[in-house]
């Protein structure tokens, strides 16, 4: 297990981890789904469009498509949804605008407070799949205070795919495990972990809505387990003390 | 000429431009001198160094070497002119820790404010030959309050390469004229306005030292030619009012 007075640098999930991406993306879909499809669940259109998140990825992760920043992806996947649920007619200036939902995502409460608090003692950066301007756009808005925004578009490749892991480790001039990857997924964790990484869950039991089945639990005895990020603040205070 | 108004982003170049590089590396290196050659002038001594810092990265903007991060170039350099200056018998750790006073550098009085005023309408990020981890020390000593590290470590090539300026204009889902490099160099701002970046010319008439020769004036008409940041930040607010 990590030594906790050998951290130096946290890096984050974002989509979940971070932010609410599902609540974000209703919100911003809503006033769309008004105009085009009034009979459309606003979550489940949200719902829809996150499924084809991990598949466009996977194109890329595989080497069968050269990278390209997330933006493209949920672009075409935002095509994909609209073909399938019957809505024509739409503006490619509408689909940008509401292409930028992911742009405008809001923390969990926890975030803002827990993110400056972990500033103080550590490098923080987002280690996520959104792209640059993505994450520079969002933190913006909402006052995440990255010190860097590291992550899928630095490497040009996507997690889980190791060298997301590594490359950022090499870009930070750490030793694997002074580097902690926090995210609310298991999978992204034993990622990290496999390149030797230090790994802190956060339960986001409501990431995925009121009925979300997976990542409510940890999977792995991960270094640090916890319900929100103050609590991981709390208990890197505590190994110093 | 840019219109003013159509800027969304600017971009810094930092050694010179936002820090005072000469002062900053000299007041490390005078400690090192002072147990290891007292004769020497520290001054002296951060200029060679500097010296040495443009033909290590013109092996990489040649081709001639792959791209490595500038904490490589600085500490070969470093150990360049250790040698040529006499000075033997350093460990590799004092020359590791010398090496860090690049990440340790002080900006010029008027930065931290105007970049705090600027932040405020545009993307702010540095556009430095230095590395990510170089930027981030820095910025969290200083409190340089960046939305994200860009540069030559993002792009895996040195200034004044042009993709340098046309990824970062494409990392940023920006035209080239909605980004304006903010540089102390007419070199750089020459580079850019050829990708069709708008240009600011801060004047740093004390970079180099008292007796500077060079860049003490605008060789071209830059988009804003500025005494300070200050003046460019209100210079860019009158330009929306």
């Amino acid at each position: 297990m990590t030594n906790p007075t050998e951290i130096k640098a946290l890096v984050f999930d974002v989509f979940g981890t971070i932010v609410d991406w599902r609540s974000g993306v209703a919100r911003e879909a809503s006033a769309f789904l008004q105009r085009h499809a009034p009979s459309l669940d606003a979550f489940a259109f949200a719902d829809a469009w996150r499924r084809e998140y991990s598949p466009s990825m996977e194109e890329i992760r595989s080497g069968r498509r050269p990278y390209v920043r997330l933006d493209v992806l949920h672009r075409e996947n935002l095509v994909k949804v609209l073909e399938r649920s019957g809505i024509a007619g739409v503006t490619d200036a509408e689909i940008d605008e509401l292409n930028l939902a992911w742009h405008r995502l809001d923390p969990w409460p926890d975030a803002l407070g827990a993110l400056n608090r972990l500033k103080r003692r550590f490098i923080i950066a987002p280690l996520s799949n959104g792209n640059i301007r993505l994450m520079v756009d969002m933190a913006k808005r909402a006052g995440l205070p990255w010190d860097a925004i590291l992550g899928a578009e630095v490497v040009r490749a996507y997690k889980p795919s190791p060298q997301v892991y590594s490359e950022t480790v090499d870009i930070l001039g750490l030793a694997p495990a002074e580097l902690c990857l926090v995210a609310a997924h298991n999978g992204d964790l034993a990622a990290a972990r496999r390149l030797g990484l230090s790994t802190a869950f956060v339960v986001r039991p409501t990431e995925h809505g009121p009925n979300q089945k997976t990542d409510l639990k940890a999977d792995e005895a991960w270094d640090f387990v916890v319900g929100d990020l103050n609590e991981l603040a709390s208990q890197l205070d505590a190994s110093i003390d």
